[in-house]
């Protein structure tokens, strides 16, 4: 007998597919500032949405749908309930930061042309869904997963989006005329922008610094550090250093 | 005065780059079955979890760490752990679903060569976050934003990754000896693959089909129809027939 072949192996993108994906990844940014008010395409608005959809979901749930809100009027009702929740919110802020909290843009629900607020249905597939036996959460990720698609499709398409979480969830609920088992994860502000800021605008106004991802590592239990070869470590610190720069060499 | 010029938008990506990233999201799977044991190698393990981290995060607060799991007796009390768990779940189904349910392959702890606990540091940033005031969950959203991006990265290595969710949460707490504050979210397993399959495999095996996305539109508010130009309806239609052949024309 023959030895048996090595297994066929599936291959990775083209050096230049893969860059193209990781400066996508890195590019993206959570927008408040950059609206600007070009219509977003329907076509555009399909694709994104259309990626969303092919999100993984446990038990092939696709707990997800999709509030489009472009109507003036819910728009203005939205900032409201932003409004009365962002002056709650400052108030847990103490001296400097305060201060510092109220200079933040953290919205754009007026300026951009497409509103668009990502909700999970608990109970989109029955009472007992494969893969979420143990932990009910999982539509709630399941549809994060979507959001995520969308964010970086968008990206793609030169438009921007903002997750808007400043909201008393009653609020939303109420306005959008959500059912019970309907749980409002993400409020979207999406349209196209000026431009995309180099930098998370968070990090660039000093709030809080990008942390090291060397220093998030552990080896097989909370704590374990990786032993003799360390070579995860070292390829990690060169590849955020890299990326800092808005890519990774493949 | 002249009249003032139209304002700057962002490009979006050339027709070629977008291709590449919708079909990168479209082949994007949940991988159970199909592990190969080619070692992955330090670079692009470096290279998928520094995507991860650039993931977006509410108040820029990067809540998640990474336990990389590689030493074989560690997976095999997480394996033990899986069994357990889902000896549990298949009771929880009835007659056919249960005998279907008991033929699905679920995880690929022990042939994948990774293994990776991304989790989610519910203290990383103080107990009050720019964004998190009104929705606590802010952070283990922006931890599934992380493992999505984390997914798509792999995808476009060659690698296949499989969130695992059948675990009693205390169990990997235990085994992974996690701090009370830190959750754990996705457990993935990461390797290479002899293939990804067409589509996922729980659509193949008839355990649940694809559903519609123009089913899952909403106007204005839950239930709010689309009214007479109906653009977006019909363009989201073409969008998923598209897609269902894995690319969305740009």
């Amino acid at each position: 007998m023959p030895a048996s072949a090595p297994p066929a192996v599936a291959p990775a993108l083209s050096a230049e597919a893969r860059d193209i994906i990781y400066r996508n990844i890195l590019a993206r940014r959570d927008v408040r500032s950059q609206f600007v008010t070009t219509p977003v395409d329907e076509a555009v608005l399909a694709r994104i949405l259309t990626a969303a959809h092919f999100a993984p979901s446990v038990g092939f749930m696709q707990p997800w749908s999709f509030v489009l809100v472009r109507d003036p009027a819910v728009k203005q009702r939205v900032h409201d309930a932003f409004n009365t929740a962002n002056a709650e919110a400052a108030q847990m802020f103490d001296g400097d930061q305060r201060e510092i909290y109220k200079t933040l843009r953290l919205e754009g629900i007026l300026e951009a042309p497409v509103n668009l607020c990502i909700t999970c249905d608990r109970d989109r597939a029955g009472p007992v869904v494969l893969g979420r036996t143990h932990l009910k959460a999982m539509d709630l990720y399941s549809t994060v997963c979507a959001v995520q698609n969308l964010w970086l499709a968008a990206r793609s398409e030169g438009l921007g989006v903002g997750w808007v979480s400043i909201f008393r969830q009653s609020a939303i609920r109420e306005i959008l005329q959500l059912p019970e088992r309907i749980m409002p994860v993400a409020y979207l502000c999406i349209g196209h922008v000026s431009h995309f800021p180099d930098r998370p605008e968070l990090e660039s106004a000093g709030w809080r610094a990008r942390l090291e991802l060397k220093d998030l590592l552990h080896f097989d239990h909370w704590g374990g550090e990786e032993g003799e070869s360390a070579g995860l470590t070292a390829a990690v610190q060169d590849a955020q250093a890299q990326a800092a720069r808005g890519a990774l060499p493949t």
